[in-house]
């Protein structure tokens, strides 16, 4: 057996309370050994933690990770009015080389932010694919179908490649990468695709993973088609099941709710998404008080404009209070689990949690920061204070992914570079 | 002359265009004497900003910086109940040396942000003022007023110390200390005191500072006494003049959004404190649409959790958004305004901008960081992606105060410690 020891951090353990403790994992399993103190003279390799909090990996539940070409490219904007202009036509241009690109840019910054797994919708899904494997990631990855303003042949492919992928790619890297079948939404994806696919996705036994309720927009022609609010209508073609997942949950009402919480599929919440698109503001405190699992998502890099889920934890708080006009509402305790065991029981991963026999996910962040003195309450300090450039390791399925601030699986330079040049003739190519 | 050179940037103008060019500053008066090409062989001293971008120093128009000793020390409680049953018992015990503790504290935390110039509303001023002396930065302080609850002599002594300090520190630190006299807030300063101290605080020649209208429970009990909005009422006692500033607005009608604009007093909007405590959303688009100088402020750590303006400015765009229900409100352009020039311009400074004979006070952001690549459009970057421990150098009235991280003007490790040891000391009496 391999050993790796997290060494003389202050451990948060899963009921969020921080013990003093070393943390031993082994990296033949990639699992976690044990907990307690004294473990690291024993192991082969070590990460100091010393003054430093070690929590559970951050689980980015909803992401386009290769949109980082795209950031800053248009801000400002409504949804449809900055898909439609900026962000479709740009992406039409996206070559598989630019796809992998911009993957690699942002499990960079995944990396660098302590995010250890992340569920990811998007197109050339075998390029992000591939920069999973490199990057040394845990990964639930999904073609994102579209059929609406397609013909039938067309739109019948990109449901049926939906389909592949998820068949193809589950289980990938050492049972690193698996996968969902991607509906982009329930409004742009016609109900005969869903019919003809959906129980061929569940026959492959794997979840379902779509956009739902992200704008009062989506939900109008929904319910003035069918008669029924948007996840009674996904309820009905069979999209929502416990395994399955769906990112926003912006607009939806108590039977919504109420139903979310009855079937136990998981809400992926993009408050940074929700704000700067101006979609509104999703009930999570309800949504908690009801018993529906709750994770966070940073949503692509476009609409936000970073992949932090540290911002991403802060902005939950904030604006959960907002929603529920209650500065007790969603506190520092609910965004910690959120990002960490919220999301990965959302998404269908065993991580999110410090202890014996969990997956061997985490971050290690530095709190010799001004910015997280005094130490009144790490838990408080990770949900408000800390941020992306405070996370100084990073461990993945046992593995090292960064170490003192450097990232081992990715040559950063290099990948920036790539990202510039793939950026650059993108943009070229969108204007011409 | 001694001057000192920004070498090889990319310079962030009034404009807000972004220009390739070395700034080249005479340290003797602490403003900037050329922005253009090949000025760095010339300057006696050079920071490096190779692909970096050069923005005027961030101004945190209202803060309470000592409060970083209760940072995490109570969250997630509505404005009352938290000052009421948290903050103002554990402030009771803080002694001047724990002000200038926390004060050093969220100093270190400023220049390491980026943040050259703040406003501040404290007591122990003295303590807050040596420690900005020490420091370098450029500040406008005051002695926060409270007489409710007290008795009447106690009360008249609190207003007569905010005339004092407002009088005796203007002009300190060689000029980089200037003051104003700041009334808490309309609810907690009786109106015989106003009346009492606010003709003497124009003589002095200070502006006035104070919170107004963060709460919708702020506005219900002027109303109620005056018959009138809680502005009109300011205006009344004379406390809305040009030079005069308010903190949060939240709650302002258009009765009141028209006074400001009229008069010229300026707003600092404080985006994560009013989401924290759930104080609402303050309407900044039509704000600005008014003319009504807008700036923007961190308030204190307690309620935010940290002094970062690179947050407040997401933060304030975001927010600016959902308050508009318009995505294309409160741009990118908006906020790197509003902390800047916004802020200085409503605090009263001379800086938050660089062209030649402005004060030379900026931060240099390092641009070779994943999450600001590519560089589509670094407006965009510095509103909704760059963080604080992305600025490299932070410059104030030409002195360096920070170079490549490491602060010049206070002991990192000694502030921390100082620190940790009055923070811990003061929640032990408070709990006592
Ligand atoms: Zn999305
Ligand atoms: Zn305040």
């Amino acid at each position: 057996m391999t050993t790796l020891a997290i060494a003389d951090g202050r451990v948060l353990r899963p009921d969020l309370t921080v013990t003093a403790a070393d943390v031993l994992i082994d990296q033949d399993s990639g699992e976690i050994r044990e907990i307690g103190p004294d473990l690291a003279s024993e192991a082969d390799d070590t990460l100091d933690a010393a003054n430093s909090l070690v929590t559970p990996g951050f689980v980015n539940g909803h992401c386009h990770v290769a949109m980082t070409l795209l950031r800053g490219y248009a801000d400002d904007k409504p949804l449809e009015t900055w898909l439609r202009e900026d962000i479709w036509p740009a992406e039409g241009e996206l070559t598989a080389a630019d796809i992998r690109a911009g993957a690699e840019l942002g499990l960079l910054e995944l990396i660098k932010s302590g995010v250890t797994a992340f569920a990811d919708m998007y197109f050339q899904v075998p390029e992000v694919a591939a920069a999973v494997e490199t990057a040394g990631l845990r990964a639930r990855l999904g073609h994102g179908i579209v059929t609406i303003g397609k013909d039938g042949e067309t739109a019948r492919e990109d449901a049926a490649t939906g389909l592949e992928i998820a068949r193809e790619y589950d289980g990938a890297a050492d049972g690193r990468i698996s996968t969902a079948f991607m509906p982009h939404s329930l409004t742009t994806v016609g109900s005969e695709y869903l019919a003809e696919f959906v129980p061929k996705a569940r026959e492959a036994g794997v979840p379902i993973h779509y956009h739902a309720n992200e704008t009062a927009d989506e939900v109008a022609p929904i319910v003035d088609e069918h008669g029924v609010r948007p996840l009674e209508y996904a309820a009905d073609r069979g999209l929502l099941e416990p395994e399955d997942f769906v990112a926003h949950g912006v607009h939806v009402d108590e039977t919504e709710i109420e139903l979310l919480a009855e079937v136990g599929t998981g809400v992926i919440h993009c408050p940074a998404s929700n704000m700067k698109l101006a979609s509104g503001m999703a009930p999570v405190e309800r949504l908690r008080e009801a018993g529906v699992t709750v994770g966070l998502g940073t949503d692509g890099a476009a609409s936000n404009n970073d992949l932090s889920m540290l911002d991403e934890a802060r902005d939950a708080a904030m604006l959960g209070k907002l929603a529920a006009d209650d500065a007790s509402a969603v506190p520092a305790e609910a965004v910690v689990e959120m990002m960490t065991r919220g999301s990965a029981d959302a998404v269908g991963f065993d991580s999110g949690r410090l202890e014996v026999g969990a997956p061997a996910d985490l971050a290690v962040i530095d709190l010799e920061q001004p910015h997280l003195t005094p130490p009144h309450d790490l838990v408080s300090h990770l949900a408000y204070a800390a941020a992306a450039a405070d996370v100084r390791h990073t461990v993945c399925d046992g593995r090292v992914l960064m170490r003192d601030r450097e990232v081992l699986t990715l040559e950063a330079a290099a990948v920036r570079e790539r990202a510039l040049e793939a950026a650059e003739a993108v943009v070229e190519r969108a204007d011409a």
